[in-house]
């Protein structure tokens, strides 16, 4: 890794971590009879796309008719888009839907009447399940609204019914991995009453699952048939955290030049800002942080450095707390790595990664 | 304005309150004697880059090179970057310095020594000084520190000392119109001591500060000879909340599509998440809130409407959380319209606006 030419805030990936990741994901759905299909809402790119597609991935989830259309322009053909269907964009999925395989998401029969009237080509749909995490979907246990929006579907020449998509994303409220895996056995618990409630009528029924902290950490998938995980590829701080993957698993890092220095509160001023890592941040020792620092080096990135966290960000300005040993050793100028928080929001911020290889991979 | 034409996330500009806005402070820079160069990082666009020209501004502010770079193309010729100066970026400074006016922040000898070494044409630079805000730059007291940079700067050719910066950044912390004063006025004692203590010397002296919730408050500017206020020129509900501005002075909103309703807990799920509006929050009757809801019209937005906050954000999602009269009148693929607790974060996403006249207009 060329570090003498960053200049700027930059999105640092390591493609064998990377692609280990994918492998690791894959292998543990082939172990478990599963399919896997990505979201790729987390890296948006062709590029890494494309390391999937050699792992043997063919069927993708993205979040967006837009990022549907970015894989579709490269021979992605089958895609399943785990957002609820936006009416708005009826002529964007006609056009998509008459190339490729869709998969849409739906929850209400507002959606399955508008589609039915103006759909023109074939598309599958998932029902949109509620497992728990209260953000968007039919409560589980509610069939009779599921029955609505099924019955609906059958006016429509064009909508066929594939099943049950949840995403269990209260998994990331969790405080431990013990607490990650009662969330996962529980949705599995609804989720297996659903597929008993409809698998005689629908025999094909796909039951999907996907929220990165589960998906690592379970074994035990009874009755699902697909995963749709995203942030496994990179993992991040945030995972780290929940206990979902060790540092070794993390595949990215922001590499951030210093700017400024105080020695009267040993802190570090970088450029990289709320517009390249994104404002998220987790709870660490009652300290709200932004990120943590790591040893940079010319192959990649090796220990996390204990307490030396990000621990503010305005637009361009990061701050960063570190011992009176460390703050030593930081000089103006330097390249400092910082994990990020979240890093599907630090990728879709940077828009571009380098390799550690010196290569540019795109992001859509 | 064409509502049904928009499909997904759209952030809509009123060019006439963002022209309003304009005036408004240039006006209140002229009556109080005062230069005004605006802070170009919340609107980085040419286009709104093109109504301050208009309006007579000449002289402008960025945060960061590549804005610089942005501006310069077109044709805006007098910059400041107001940002720690970043030596690893020699290179694109050196090449701005030859076609522009360009000044530089500078905080520690160890730029201006690499400046002295790598610098071929001529830049202006201020120091940063820290009123308070303790995030960077040097205390207003420790004229030790001033005085070596100073004097370290006489060593280059190129290096033409201006005067003071500060961002009084603290303002944005302030619970009442009075707490905004209270550090301005504060702020201003700090300057107006450091201004005594180097008039004589530098009888040329900028003394420059800039926040938008004092630059729009306060009455009194003693001392000061330049303002850099930036989000005045679109406002926000962070603004609004400070009582920095009033309803209608804000002059973008977010156009979201709903996907989803939740009647058990009145929620509204739009298309529109942290990868649109940014995850910047507020407090409002300890509720975090990232949005308000106003009503959207063919003419722009009218009233807010109280009681109805977009209270969670995912990458995609928004949740809308609403009364049971709003409830009922919101309907699967309408448009719903947001505030944004955040204008520049949300712009810096968005990369692009449309006015209420449906003229697109480009963001960097």
């Amino acid at each position: 890794m060329d570090l003498h030419k960053i200049k700027s805030p930059t999105l640092i990936l390591d493609e064998q971590k990377c692609r280990d990741n994918i492998n690791y994901m894959l292998n543990k759905a082939k172990n478990h009879n599963l399919e896997l299909r990505p979201h790729f809402k987390t890296h948006q790119s062709k590029v890494i796309g494309n390391w999937f597609r050699e792992a043997g991935i063919h069927k993708i989830t993205v979040s967006s008719i837009k990022m549907a259309k970015y894989f579709a322009e490269d021979k992605w053909n089958d895609i399943t888009i785990a957002f609820p269907v936006n009416i708005r964009e009826i002529e964007d999925i006609n056009n998509l839907a008459d190339k490729i395989k869709v998969n849409l998401t739906i929850e209400n029969t507002e959606s399955i009447d508008f589609l039915t009237e103006n759909l023109q080509n074939k598309v599958g749909y998932f029902i949109k399940i509620d497992t728990g995490y209260k953000r968007t979907g039919v409560s589980f246990d509610i069939f009779l609204t599921i029955d609505k929006i099924i019955k609906a579907s059958e006016n429509s020449p064009h909508l066929n019914f594939k099943g049950f998509i949840s995403h269990s994303g209260h998994t990331y409220n969790a405080n431990s991995k013990e607490e990650i895996l009662a969330i996962h056995n529980d949705s599995l618990k609804k989720l297996s009453s659903l597929k008993n409630q409809y698998i005689d009528k629908y025999p094909n029924l796909i039951i999907s699952t996907g929220d990165t902290p589960s998906n690592s950490l379970a074994k035990n998938f009874e009755n699902i048939t697909e995963l749709r995980p995203g942030n496994f590829v990179f993992y991040d701080l945030m995972q780290l955290n929940l206990g979902s993957c060790s540092f070794n698993n993390i595949a990215v890092v922001m590499a951030c030049p210093v700017v400024a220095k105080h020695s009267d509160r040993n802190e570090v001023i970088i450029y990289g800002g709320g517009v390249h890592f994104s404002k998220e941040s987790i709870m660490v020792q009652d300290q709200k942080i932004y990120g943590q620092l790591v040893n940079l080096s010319e192959n990649g990135w090796e220990n996390i450095i204990e307490n030396a966290y990000l621990i503010k960000l305005s637009q361009e300005h990061g701050t960063l707390k570190v011992s009176n040993e460390i703050f030593d050793t930081i000089k103006i100028g330097d390249i400092v790595g910082i994990i990020p928080i979240h890093s599907c929001m630090t990728a879709n911020l940077m828009r571009e990664y380098f390799t550690i290889e010196n290569k540019k991979i795109d992001h859509l």
